[in-house]
């Protein structure tokens, strides 16, 4: 085993593990469908109880007119930008250039759809009102990502947004949610889906992240745009016959998780503040503004690596599965606080964050 | 509740139901996965044993070199032509009319591959070698469906199989396999799954046909092929973080009937003569050549429903949950043998058939 398979083995085995709900086991799903009768009737092509009612719940909780359930969010937005596209007869959007839309999906968006997408800002910032205003591009879509993840999970405030999503309708440019991590940034803004939702025309919100579900998707909007998304997914094969395992355990977590994001929220502020008190680690943001934040550290991930094993092995603590290069010099890994971290006793926690000091300092000074 | 849905629900309330493996309830999820430690691993974006191991157990089956699983049938067949189309810089392929592609999918091949469909045969046939030496328009791909299920589930003759799949091989046509019901034939073929895929150059199967399982798709090929069409299953967003409940309960459900194909083969066949000998009643094809049929009906939709309804609350049998107008005289619906079949007793089963006939030939005489 390598350095990075070696520290992925420590974490698997710590007692404590940091970040997230726990592990991805099909555990997961078991005890969603535990307590659900067996004669509970799948749905059936997008139709059936199943689907019809989360849909209608997510709706409600999202203010919009009409929801529709997806496998991914990849389908998702691919298809929420398509429709706004067509709408206007014009094939360009607007995206942050570390949109997942950009870097994860193998070019899906322009490949299937033909859409060009503008990049707005720049990788290492959000993308602000100015350039919204400086666009010299006429688009049918902007897609504002919330939290912007790949930085960080950094957010702009509720008035800038207010302010984009006003600078875009009167414009007929529509305003598209990336909230992959909706929930997450509600606490922050101290406001409800809805009222974060009513900025945008359209919605995606997804199950497995802060909600801890195995995957699924909602697109929401009005009752024309999700009409033509159920015809899009069709195309896309994404009408399966039975969507239900994803639905249900995406209810059972929603229902479990939905109020505990201001915890959770709470909890990455203080684990953040651990963070920056070690020799040569900042988080970004200095202080988070949702449960998620990035560890940056000011050294090389060949260096780093023995060193959590280690301090994993030491304390029965595991802070990250993996790190990332940034460059030769230093490093990164991403957090999004969960269910687990209540569970860690403070005195391991403190331990644990002093062990990974006292490296990184012995580290800083050889 | 208008006829059609008093039918309906006969049929769900009958003791014994005809045709399919039992009724679309989350138990079958359930039984799955109530034997599997909660502690296995989710797959994670396409990797995992969880998803590689049944990969290759299917390759294995069907002699091909590498195989992926889809979330649907629909993304993997979209992709398959894709890819063929790509590799010969030619975006036509031929197919059946009434092929899924052709008929269920919203024109996702036409909309988001700019693929032009040749219709090869007509609605009331098969696809003839004749059909395709004559076609007149160079393709990269035909698509053949074993057995032809809009038509009733008929099959060509294996030699003729082989014949076209030379007559392709020979001008550089590429052969794609959908097989959605491809375990269904093999019994009347009297080849095993890998004797038939040799002559395709890729291949389709389905999980919760014949299988029994949730949803699910394989698409099998070269090692080539695997990996493209793993990158278009990320475009369309069919690569989810989590695929393992269909995963887990195709596996499930293939261990347990994938050798009972040859028993459903031969009870359809039997089915089918009961059905033969109704009054007015015949099965297309007439001598079924896989676990399913056609019954026709010289009868309209309307005067069967009260009918059929009458006949399940007398005999608690239940022969079809719907039935479908052909024209204003006659009706159709399609019949698979699953694990029901062999659970009727003979009894009650001859008593059921002797009723409809009696009520058909009284319909027949009005």
């Amino acid at each position: 085993m390598n350095a990075a398979q070696l520290l992925a083995e420590a974490y698997k085995k710590s007692s404590y593990q940091v970040p997230g709900h726990g592990p991805r086991q099909i555990q997961v799903l078991q005890q969603a469908l535990a307590e659900l009768e067996g004669t509970v009737e799948s749905d059936l092509y997008g139709k059936g109880a199943v689907i019809e009612d989360f849909e209608n719940k997510l709706a409600a909780y999202l203010g919009k007119e009409k929801a529709v359930f997806f496998p991914s969010g990849t389908m998702a937005q691919q298809i929420a930008l398509r429709i706004w596209c067509d709408r206007k007869s014009l094939k360009k959007v607007a995206y942050h250039p570390l949109c997942h839309l950009e870097i994860h999906e193998e070019d899906g968006l322009k490949v299937l759809h033909q859409i060009e997408p503008i990049l707005l800002a720049d990788k290492t910032r959000l993308i602000r009102l100015e350039d919204v205003q400086r666009m010299d591009t006429e688009v049918a879509c902007l897609l504002l990502e919330l939290p912007q993840r790949e930085i960080g999970g950094e957010l702009p405030e509720f008035d800038e947004l207010v302010a984009i999503s006003r600078y875009c309708r009167e414009r007929g440019v529509k305003l598209q949610l990336d909230g992959a991590r909706l929930f997450e940034v509600l606490p922050y803004y101290q406001k409800s889906a809805a009222e974060v939702c009513a900025l945008f025309d359209s919605v995606y919100v997804s199950f497995y992240k802060g909600i801890g579900g195995l995957a699924g998707a909602i697109l929401a909007g009005d009752e024309d745009f999700a009409k033509e998304a159920t015809v899009w997914k069709r195309r896309h094969g994404g009408d399966l016959i039975s969507l239900y395992p994803y639905i249900l355990s995406a209810d059972y977590y929603f229902e479990r998780r939905k109020d505990r994001f201001p915890v959770y929220f709470e909890q990455a502020r203080g684990l953040a503040s651990l963070y920056n008190g070690c020799s040569g680690v900042k988080t970004r943001p200095a202080v988070p503004v949702s449960n998620m934040f990035h560890v940056h550290l000011a050294f090389p991930k060949e260096q780093l690596e023995p060193v959590f094993t280690s301090v994993y092995e030491e304390t029965g603590v595991g802070l990250t599965h993996a790190i990332r290069a940034v460059d030769e010099q230093s490093s990164y890994y991403e957090v999004s606080v969960g269910d687990n971290y209540g569970k860690i006793p403070k005195a391991a926690l403190q331990q644990a964050f002093r062990t990974l000091d006292e490296k990184l300092q012995r580290l800083a000074s050889r």
